[in-house]
């Protein structure tokens, strides 16, 4: 027997290894022992660096990779397994059942437990799915794979599955590997994460870089060669030639195993945590896209899957389980992309949220330049603002643009975070200087148009 | 007799405008007359950009120029007098006295008086300083003047004395149009309103780029030719060849005329005002650079010249001219500049500022990459925070970096402006994708390291 108590990590990305060395960093080897169980093979890479790993912009799978099981073993002193999928959890016993590749089951007892099981990729039940060709982006694996798949097989035709960040991201990938994109996407515009008048504004922008985009057309099935392999992507409409296809259709939290414990599950599907990354049961930590947040405009439960959560969470985590102090702050749904040199970010709520949450508000939109506009380099940029009648409180950004565009979102989040009137992010004392932006800010001249609107 | 109330606006720059075009937007021709008196020839013009002129970036001085007066003439009915110098304000008899070139002096009655008058350079009195080759780089006639010069010339050595923003932009400009370029300082590192620690990775990149960097070196005159125009700036130290000598030591608030009349001038040199743009007498407003302004952190005055000020001062005082309400927030002493690629950014207030304020108070210092590590384009970026001990919260920061480092300094000017503490900064959702920054922004990171070290 050993009585130092014993933390079990199921998931070995972002905030289950953050968490890990989090708790080590507070609780030294003498005092916890950790046991870290990853069912792939990697530990603690940037799966948003995927599409750039096959876009070939980031030559190799190691260079996405922040720390490897060996590392966590040597320096933290975690016991990493890979390959090991954990199987269920049994409170009452303390126990996870656990299963390495090719072994039996094995019970693996823990005192402190943090669930970090991720997000299962949306796969829609239509025929052809599973054919050979067809990929899901969510792991450094699939990413992996699809990269062998086009430097080995030369694709000349792609379809993108999906108009969201990773299939727009893919998407762009594939441009630059010299194929034919198809970009499939049930919705009218692309990035439903942006109000259709600025999702045109993207749809618009890829059909100029020679990206075939296809709206309103929900995937009936994957046309198959005789071979069996992937051949075109259908849609009610028409079949779009595809060699390989890549599925983004969003990810839903990878909650099953907690829910199966008795451990609540929110009205997302996301593991219902506190501000401490504490689940309904004693001694249960959980972080990442498989929990809910906190949304700090529509103050509902969200689940958000993006590795900087899961980093935060996970360190919050860690810190708990360490006997230290912090607190998960909720989140305001930032995002940012870039396709082709067009840059795409949102913070806050968009229209249809800011609805559903109850808001009143009026909304500003306005064209400017990301630097003064004599300056070599100026490039246009489209933003839009939302704000809540009366309170004048902003609550949401959303922008489209061109080089040095998107990052500008961060300063409407800072805002939002504040609760910011957008009076009073028109006044504040922003940097200004030729080559960085217009003397008055693009992000403060939506905000006072808004707020001379209101 | 003219019923009408007339509006006498000193100054046709950036504050003046800005008052008289904002006045006109909320009344009517037919409730006020705007008469604009401009000493010089151009009226709201970039005058940050005299340095790209001069370097060639951008082509023409037209380019810098807004709005002339003939467009305020025709849009905004305002009748602006350019060459006409004001000379006196007498309040008791609602006058100015203005003076045309070439022609006698003249009373202007007024009702309403916007000053914004300016500032004026420092220019030691020592041997040579006003020889023919010798200028400052305060207007956008003076940055013709360079530009002919230099054009018309062909100098092949420069010297730029003082080390700030602008003699660092002057420094890029003389680099670019390919002479050999002496920067002159007393003190002991460039880019003083930065802590030393950060002024010296300013100099080691100006070394770097070329830029022969003399330091702790106080100009003690210009060495001039037989013809007497200038050929060299001196030292106790050396003489360094300079075919033309371009002086930015910076300015001091133009209040002289309004002290004469009686008209409240603070401690910093500056005109007092309040919130509104009101000065101490009755209907009479101020803005620009010859007003001081509320630190937000500090909670003093001061006076920081700066087109983004001028522009919202001059808005403020020409909606409470035109019976409107608005408010100017103060400022936090937030500059961002370019010098050949490098970026340097401040906000809030460094060390020595911090020390003068009666802070008690720790710093960090971080190295972090514009973007993820592992993709292209990543840059090296040093930012440095402040924060009160005990309540945590964010005093200033301080940004040296390559591409897309500096314009962060809006998150953390954005932080400032609301008070937040340096665990609030590092908990906040900002944009992530690895072409913008890693996972955890640099302005997180430093955030975060500053909160663990307190």
């Amino acid at each position: 027997m050993n009585a130092r108590p014993r933390l079990i990590v199921i998931g070995g990305d972002a905030a289950g290894m953050s968490a890990a060395s989090q708790a080590r960093r507070l609780r030294g080897s003498t005092d916890l022992r950790i046991l870290a169980l990853e069912r792939g093979y990697h530990t603690s890479y940037s799966a948003c660096g995927i599409p750039y790993l096959v876009g070939k912009t980031v030559p190799s799978p190691e260079d996405l990779i922040s720390r490897d099981p060996e590392t966590f073993r040597r320096d933290f002193d975690i016991d990493v397994r890979t390959g090991t999928e954990a199987e269920a959890i049994d409170l009452d016993r303390g126990t996870v059942t656990a299963r390495t590749a090719g072994e039996g089951p094995v019970e693996e007892p823990f005192d402190e437990l943090m669930i970090a099981t991720g997000a299962v990729p949306v796969r829609p039940d239509l025929p052809g799915m599973d054919s050979p060709g067809v990929f899901g982006v969510q792991t450094l694996a699939d990413g992996i794979a699809v990269r062998e798949f086009v430097d080995t097989r030369c694709p000349r035709t792609a379809a993108v599955v999906g108009g969201g960040y990773i299939g727009l991201e893919m998407a762009e990938a594939f441009v630059q590997r010299g194929m034919e994109v198809h970009l499939v996407e049930a919705a009218a515009e692309p990035m439903s994460t942006l109000d259709p008048d600025m999702g045109r504004l993207v749809r618009e922008a890829l059909v100029k870089m020679g990206v075939r985009v296809h709206m309103e057309e929900p995937v009936t099935g994957i046309e198959t060669a005789p071979g069996g392999e992937a051949r075109a992507v259908v849609t009610d409409r028409a079949a779009y030639p595809a060699d390989i296809v890549v599925l983004g259709l969003g990810v839903r939290p990878d909650s099953d195993m907690a829910r199966a414990a008795g451990i609540e599950v929110g009205p997302t599907g996301g593991i219902a945590v506190d501000a401490r990354m504490r689940t309904s049961a004693e001694a249960v930590w959980a972080g990442g896209d498989c929990v809910q947040s906190l949304h700090r405009i529509s103050e509902a439960p969200v689940a958000i899957p993006l590795g900087t959560h899961a980093n935060k969470q996970g360190r919050v985590a860690g810190t708990d389980i360490g006997g230290g102090y912090a607190r998960f702050g909720g989140v305001l749904g930032t995002a940012i992309s870039k396709v082709c040199g067009l840059e795409v970010a949102r913070t806050g709520l968009n229209e249809a949220e800011a609805e559903r949450a109850g808001f009143e508000f009026e909304t500003a939109t306005l064209e400017s330049t990301t630097r003064a506009g004599y300056y070599p380099g100026a490039a246009l940029m489209t933003l839009k603002v939302l704000a809540e009648r009366r309170t004048r409180r902003l609550l949401g950004a959303q922008i489209v643009g061109w080089e040095n565009a998107g990052k500008r979102i961060d300063v409407l989040a800072t805002a939002l975070w504040n609760s910011m009137s957008v009076d009073d992010v028109a006044a504040m004392d922003l940097g200004y200087a030729p080559p960085f932006s217009p003397v008055w800010d693009p992000v403060q001249i939506a905000a006072r148009k808004l707020a001379e609107g209101m």
